[in-house]
């Protein structure tokens, strides 16, 4: 009813893309290397055109996009819109960018009230969120909380389908720091499970960080762990004192359910940080609902 | 009556050298480039005797140093001594190296109980301690607590002279990578102090920092504040931060006044952390405290 279109999950480091059929069949992925990190100032147009169009076989297909490439490093800047924010609210304005042929669409990002007075943003999130609510109308019901966990995990309250809040937490690239550049650098030893679940404990309530940080070398210094466990016990230590501390800041406790949407490795640990502490979990795959939200988005707005 | 002796401050970046008269009188101090972050292994020995021994014309002086010279990193390992310590503890155990000539002491550091059941460690601080304690008796008395600020900031209790427990927080560390490696890049922008008095107010209670950091990139995204005025906030939100937590991990109170024994600057930011909550305090030189405490060790062990 509503057309064919190109739907594209277009974010920092890759894009990935689908043809969606007019009865919502969804064609093969794609993968273009084409991130907004990577493209040089002004080109994001021409190589969806002549990269994106030509491997899809989708050169007269309007298109749908959600991520980072509505920001200052992708195609063009596209506003925020301002919690609360529904699916109709974001469908309603979906920018359509300036350029000749069938028509390209970005989906807004979303602007909320932050901490300490400053503003919060999301560019991509919200789409997964609206994915993860079309996939049953119950979940559009009361007060939800979606924890999307990455570089910049969000914590996402949710009330009656609307988006009314979030908090972002650098935890990820935290990590990252940590352990490249730090006096815990982890030399690239991989993930260690009975050393996580062992800084999900020594994370507490979430408070003093920079002092439990210093922990990582500690306990290697003084020779109670191995060095390759480090990176685990790190983890453990950044996922733990989010789960102990985030739920508060967004006002909920144990009593909602936290809705982890995103990469399944990493929902898997904070499901292991979050149940610690008595919270119901459910894991979603993130990849899923960013391609379910980009068809919500496409059917709510009425298409091209 | 203990004699003369060449004093020592060699810590990770530099080594300071002082010659103490019989007297106690102190000679002029000279700086060496000779950290032990910058030496070659198995170098401090030669560096000492043919740069440090003729620069300050103290060929046939016994010596005492401290801070990383006793580490892994340093001259020779040095053991620590475990708390509770003294001055009289630690200067009967001044570790003298393998060295001809008038003996060579190194202090050795402090090791107590840390953070989630690893041990915590200290080089240098506990000399700047007992030049802290040993310049005015009354401060033996009781309990006290020093905090010594910087990459690895010290918060330690002193109870009737001996130190019991202290915890190192990587504060100064988080600082300088976030500052410079981090999305938060404050691109050597200069310090802000309303931004600081801000960041200290946003720091709250010390818990959820992954996601208070954020903070620091949303207000300048969003137009509240100019970048300019990041690496202000930044120091602000991870020193108020401490102030907000460490006490608490120590067990104390605003009942207790906090001594800051460090570089002033550092210091007169950790000094207004604190009184904003409560907490009486007093700043101490560093550099003052690190000779007064080699002095002291000097002292209290009789010379060489």
């Amino acid at each position: 009813m509503n057309g064919a279109f190109l739907a594209c999950d277009w974010g920092t480091t890759n894009l990935r893309a689908w043809v969606i059929g007019e009865d919502g069949s969804v064609g093969p992925e794609r993968g273009f290397d084409l991130g907004v990190s990577k493209l040089r100032p002004g080109e994001a147009a021409a190589r969806f055109r002549d990269e994106v169009r030509p491997a899809m076989n989708a050169h007269s297909l309007p298109a749908l996009m959600a991520g980072m490439i509505g920001s200052t490093l992708g195609w063009t800047v596209v506003p925020y819109e301002d919690c609360p924010v529904g699916i109709d609210d974001l469908s309603r304005r979906l920018f359509r960018v300036d350029e000749p042929g069938p028509p390209v669409r970005i989906v807004p990002g979303v602007k909320g009230r932050g901490l300490a007075g400053a503003p919060d943003v999301m560019r991509g999130e919200e789409t997964q969120v609206f994915g993860w609510l079309a996939a049953d109308p119950e979940r559009a019901r009361g007060r939800k909380v979606v924890c999307h966990p990455g570089t910049h995990a969000k914590w996402i309250l949710i009330e009656d389908g609307r988006i009314v809040r979030f908090v972002t937490a650098m935890t990820g690239e935290l990590f990252s720091l940590l352990s490249r550049h730090s006096v815990l650098r982890t030399d690239g030893a991989g993930h260690d499970e009975a050393a996580f679940l062992k800084g999900l404990e020594a994370a507490e309530d979430g408070g003093a960080l920079s002092a439990r940080l210093f922990t990582v070398r500690a306990r290697v210094v003084a020779g109670n762990a191995p060095a390759a466990s480090s990176a685990g016990y790190l983890s453990g230590l950044l996922i733990g004192s989010d789960a102990a501390a985030l739920p508060g800041l967004l006002g909920i406790s144990t009593e909602t359910a936290v809705e982890l949407v995103g990469e399944p490795e990493l929902c898997r640990l904070y499901d292991k940080a979050l149940t610690r502490l008595g919270y119901r979990t459910a894991v979603h795959d993130g990849d899923e609902a960013v391609l379910a939200g980009l068809k919500a988005l496409w059917r709510a707005g009425g298409g091209a």
